[in-house]
């Protein structure tokens, strides 16, 4: 049999499922840090020889999965004006981008499991490196308090994202209420003690 | 062979090993939501076979594991003096609490792959209670915020407990710090917006 010839219809299929790997592995790997390669094809609608033929190796697809979310990720805090007052950018940082968050934190933890910890801090050093200079300027201009470190409250934006992603999932609250719910409480939580309190 | 008679000695050792599988099976199911039983038994140091002797299922096992947590976790908030001012009463569960309560919160995330919801809420409904019953009291008393709901609030406790265990099993977070963080956090989020923000 000739090798098949590489026409524009192949590349585009090609690129289409590339496409629908990727889609299937952020959803499949957020639910389920260990998600295989036969859940993640299943879920794609391709074969295990085809998505082999585009990752050779689970670590490849996680990795390009994690590169993924973390790029839409950033596409979409690089569009937001985070230079404004920081509780007002705060917000608009949650409102915008709280799913997108929460899904790439969920596979960031399953690529904990895959990929050597310096690969995974160099990919997510962007995305987080926004996030932690919002908080520092926000201590720095006094609207956010600084007797906690800039890591831990960025920890508490990203924990809460997923909790209330994880809550989504299990129907205990509707998606619609969850941006307002976050907002208010990471404000609060980032103000910090009321006076008199 | 004659039957093995039931001897006290025998007893003590069925005894120490239901405790170390038990022990085993909190902490796997905590790290990796999909522990299988020779995971656990191997952890608990003892065979599958004895595993299976006093488990019949992964089921089994497992609810008896988030009984466990439970219970040791109901049994401090018993302990705790909770009718007092609401926020020195959340300060305290939290402090005196927390890892137990993100171990437990670990567990019944296992749980809900493999028991029936109904059943989960059954076991877990007496410390949920508790803790929504103080944020309620709480917020009669004018102490805690009354625009997010009871549901909501109790959740972003439980999600930034889960989320600082994971950050102290990943080094990110001194378990020396991690009472303090948290209290402060959750008590500023609790407050609500500052005066004048």
């Amino acid at each position: 049999m000739a090798r098949a010839e590489v026409t524009p219809a192949r590349r585009a299929d090609a690129r289409q499922n590339i496409e629908k790997i990727l889609g299937a592995a952020v959803a499949c790997l957020g639910r389920k840090p260990d998600a295989s390669v036969n859940e993640i094809a299943q879920a794609a609608g391709v074969g295990r020889m085809t998505l082999y033929g585009h990752f050779a190796t689970r670590e490849a697809l996680v990795e390009a999965a994690l590169r993924r979310v973390l790029e839409d990720g950033d596409a979409v805090l690089e569009d937001l004006d985070l230079d404004g007052d920081p509780p007002a950018a705060l917000r608009a940082l949650i409102e915008s981008s709280w799913l997108l968050i929460a899904q790439a934190s969920a596979v960031l933890e399953a690529a904990q499991a895959t990929l050597p910890p310096e690969r995974i801090r160099e990919l997510h050093a962007k995305p987080e490196l926004r996030v932690h200079d919002l908080i520092r300027r926000g201590q720095a201009e006094g609207a956010f308090r600084d007797d906690l470190p800039v890591e831990w409250l960025a920890g508490v934006l990203f924990h809460l994202m997923k909790g209330a992603a994880a809550d989504v999932v299990r129907n205990r609250l509707d998606p619609a209420d969850a941006p307002r719910y976050l907002a208010e409480t990471v404000l609060a939580a980032y103000a910090g003690p009321r006076a008199g309190v």
